[in-house]
């Protein structure tokens, strides 16, 4: 357990659905937000709020030093520079951002070849896919060989290519699997490496530099911050090679009707009024999971998940995706037999408040996966996906099961 | 006036700075935020948050209904359908969405001709000049011929051109012209008419339909709302024909290593999770102004726009921009002749406690233009602009001028 006592910060889980307290177990999806952090997002919102950068004005001086100071935290956090953070709207964008600028760039030309997994998420697939079919690049796929779409360094050691680009996520969204980076780095030492870290730094503090990451996308909604901020870490010299993204204001340093230049880093790829209090509101929730302790957070995910594992294995008729061993941290995704995962996570929390997720999770290349390596009479394309944060209790973990087995029972499975 | 007192809503304008009340004339750049609005976020973000669309727990189908309640308010505000509503980060993000999917679908082809002017704002400028670069479109730019930056409708006559594309601001952020967008679609009624309302929306309730405009962007940081989120309106003609901007989760149909199909409108063009609290914030800051009245608030900013103009007219060796009729809202660009306008800012706000910006306002072109028209001794490629909103009063023009009265005297100017 946590060593402090954090439970009331959040209101929402003193909340009862139909008479039950609410188990809320789809963090992967979205954090609870803490109410000393929304509380200093609103006071910055009523009492220091203007427009960012262009004013001399006191207002503006404010919110520009509150601004600055959460990219200057994002930097310490990762080993980064400061102008190699780069607000964007969240971890999709940041993908988008990267495939497109390095098309328009020409860093990325036809016959080139991406790597990727199935195992990804499809904000980490589908910009692959879509543009390779608009310019021409190949996309080449890493298939999971291991338990119920585990991957393994093997998996990556087989594609005997060498890829301009390696785009792998850091912790799948669906199995739970913490993937080792450095190993994948090491097999390609040439290639420009993308990590979609939108599942792995909510628990996992990531060094850029050691890890030698050329690019590292994450959702501050992940990690307790508010909705619509995304941090992206780009290495300084592909950010300054690559054509930006988004054009507009605050981007630029002349316009002209003939041409554009652009501006110093991080500026030249935050284009227009940045999300100022979800910048300023990002970095009230870096510095809560600080004041928790990052490795503390982390420690306490990984107990419930091995907990909660050791506990799935008890029920029959229930298969568990991912690994079993310790690289499976903080996401747990089942299915029952014979029972579609939407009425499981129905039943879970209409009768138990228990909130999980069901579906293919946008992750419908690793659901197919799932599907030849099932035992299932018939997999549903889908998972129940419970997941774990800082708030969750061995108890909310009990309530899950207690509420699986009745489910099993009701449908005699 | 406005018939109600809202200044209490605003903790911010109960700040001193200096000794002197905070003046605040920045709202073009980004609005004070109402308390109401901001604790009603709040609440949102404590007690109903999860993430959307994805599960059929209890938390997730109260923030995708208030979400979607969002969405459909927005539609009725504008007379669209809530289809062809997508939430994006901001009006540059919708722009730059709009000209890429343009390209990516070859709508928008070698050759073809886009119609902009002189007097946008980079959001409205920067992606079509250096998009045009990359994929060779032509651009052609209306200059304003009128006072000071004024365009006349004359000025867009004259192009003799048939433009595929008409990209025009309605609302100029420098001059406060408002422009008459539906006399620009009887002069092209062919073109694909999008129109900038990033100032606009903020004043102007639009109906899309009987000004058959086809795109409409705006930003609802302007207009009271929390930080990045932004409103696109597309005719659905047009979005079910364009690729879109954003490739990942939600805006799929079924994704494979092949290809990809696309959601329904709008959430094709809605990829990854959105902005929930924005969004669901942008609500509150629309029922807020339409609280207060529409048409009361754009009358009292015309009000005080009027009477800036006739109290700027008495002062000696002052520039101010734009028309001097009742086109005029809610923005006062303005330059003393031989102090710069970074100057004059500062010692408004250290002085005075007045809120004003000085610079470019990411209008460079129009710097240009004004350079040219301008009777000043030298013109410093900026100017100083004060702008209003619901919660600025007479007093607070009297202040501005007074200060500016004092600048003049300690410049003997």
């Amino acid at each position: 357990m946590l060593s402090k006592n954090i439970l009331s910060d959040f209101p929402a889980l003193s909340r009862t659905i139909k008479g039950n307290r609410i188990v809320y177990l789809d963090s992967a999806a979205s954090t609870l937000k803490p109410k000393p952090v929304i509380d200093k997002l609103s006071k910055f919102y009523l009492e220091n709020y203007a427009n960012v950068h262009r004013a001399v004005h006191t207002l503006a001086s404010e919110s520009t030093q509150m601004l600055e100071f959460s990219r200057k935290n994002f930097a310490n956090f990762l080993n980064a520079g400061e102008h190699e953070i780069i607000f964007t709207s969240g971890t999709t964008m940041s993908i988008n951002l990267i495939v497109e600028s390095l098309v328009r760039s020409k860093m990325l030309n036809e016959n080139d070849i991406v790597l990727t997994t199935l195992v990804e998420h499809h904000a980490n697939f589908v910009p692959w896919v879509r543009l390779s079919k608009l310019h021409g690049f190949r996309v080449e796929f890493v298939e999971p060989s291991l338990r119920f779409g585990t991957l393994a360094i093997d998996d990556f050691l087989k594609k005997d290519i060498n890829p301009k680009v390696v785009a792998v996520t850091g912790h799948s969204n669906v199995t739970g699997q913490l993937i080792d980076i450095e190993k994948i780095r090491s097999i390609f030492p040439n290639s420009i490496l993308i990590v979609d870290g939108a599942q792995l730094i909510p628990h996992q503090r990531i060094d850029v530099k050691s890890l030698d990451i050329d690019f590292l996308c994450f959702s501050v909604h992940k990690m307790l911050g508010p909705s619509g901020i995304g941090v992206l870490y780009g290495k300084s010299q592909y950010l300054e090679a690559l054509e930006p993204f988004l054009y507009g204001g605050e981007m630029i340093d002349k316009v002209s009707v003939e041409d554009v230049t652009f501006n110093v880093l991080p500026y030249k790829f935050e284009a227009g009024t940045p999300n100022i209090g979800g910048i300023v509101g990002a970095n009230y929730a870096l510095e809560y999971l600080n004041n928790i302790g990052y490795d503390e957070a982390k420690k306490h995910v990984l107990d419930l998940t091995k907990y909660a594992i050791e506990r799935f294995r008890n029920l029959e008729n229930v298969e568990v995706y991912g690994p079993l061993d310790e690289s499976h941290c903080g996401i747990l995704s089942f299915n029952i037999n014979g029972i579609h995962p939407h009425d499981v996570a129905h039943l879970l929390d209409e009768k138990f408040g228990v909130a999980v997720r069901s579906g293919h999770h946008c992750a419908q290349p690793l659901m197919n996966v799932l599907k030849s390596q099932s035992r299932l009479s018939q997999f549903p394309n889908s998972t129940c996906r419970a997941s774990f944060y800082i708030y969750n209790t061995y108890e909310d973990i009990d309530i899950l099961i207690e509420g699986i087995k009745r489910i099993k029972e009701w449908f005699d499975v």
